[in-house]
């Protein structure tokens, strides 16, 4: 998506060759047009997959789940990472072990809200080890929901997410997917040639 | 707002005199189209203000956020609840206290996403104890911003949130406000006849 990978160049900032922060429009401070945009790059990306329910992680899968759902007109649901006190019933939960704070947390949604017969998108911020998505595949398929693929906005395709995912048989699209960075550079992979001829067609 | 009203007789689970649970429509599984109409009602009724920015805290304000940034046509910043390693910057924070969860935590906003200069429509899903809100008045004041008033979902009317608000002078609507609540019942506050000619008005 090229409109997102010029964001990432000119507001992106890249503090070591890990970690990137993009928390001036999509993850602190969000640019609502912006995450409408990928909301409706998502709902055409998976628009051959009959899909009734978005699927993210709280907090920064909210806003791009919110912007999926518009388009696709359906409802998302978004996992908690504790179990609330009024979270009280029945609930399909996975462990999942965040690097970035260094601790594991519990992801839970509630049984009512997941289950046989949704078609289930799953979205996020962002695809690095992959863990939390892992732990989301994980509990679709626990529910006997169907799911139909995963949506990141941004890849760090260096780290092993993608191919976790894969192995398990998941239908992965990143927006953006950065093959190396540094302080001051970013390089993307580009765009497969189907999806550039498609982008060509719709700019006609 | 009465299809909000209607929706949480309709759904809503009152499982005591004071816990009310909207997690089937609003902050756990979202009806995105009401979450949209929620923005919208949002942005009629803060028509009157130049607001340039929406706040909120995560998770759960998120979408309500994002719907009235999309209504606005502005972009939106949520507090973050735990300073993450990649928020590294200088932050305004505000500690608060959560009855539901028991515990004490901070709350963050990076100094670069409000300052002088920003007009804000602060929006969150519960109005109860305040505690959260009155964090975020607290820090949009300590930024030097200008607070155009504070927007919520659901007020519990019942509590002292709405009156710690007011007493710092700050303009509050909330779109639907329970008065008293048991399980199988609920009682609203009935709109101020100044919204209900408005409503009627634009039903016309």
């Amino acid at each position: 998506m090229k409109l997102l990978e010029e964001r990432i160049r000119k507001e992106g900032l890249i503090l070591s060759d890990t970690v990137l922060k993009v928390d001036s429009f999509l993850n602190h401070q969000v640019d609502t047009q912006l995450a409408l945009e990928i909301g409706r790059e998502f709902a055409r990306i998976f628009a051959d997959k009959p899909i009734t329910k978005v699927l993210t992680i709280e907090a920064s899968g909210i806003q791009f789940a919110m912007a999926a759902g518009i388009a696709l007109n359906v409802p998302f649901v978004y996992a908690k990472k504790k179990k609330a006190v009024t979270l009280a019933e029945q609930v399909y939960s996975a462990p999942v072990h965040s690097f970035t704070r260094g601790e594991t947390y519990q992801v839970s949604i509630s049984q009512k809200y997941l289950g046989p017969g949704d078609q289930v998108l799953i979205v996020d911020d962002f695809l690095a080890t992959g863990a939390a998505l892992v732990g989301l595949v994980d509990i679709v398929r626990e529910a006997g929901a169907e799911l139909m693929g995963v949506g990141c906005v941004i890849e760090k395709s260096f780290q092993e997410g993608r191919s976790l995912l894969e192995r398990r048989g998941v239908r992965v699209h990143s927006l953006a997917r950065i093959a190396s960075m540094a302080p001051g550079e970013v390089h993307f992979i580009e765009e497969d040639s189907a999806d550039r001829l498609k982008e060509n067609a719709d700019v006609k």
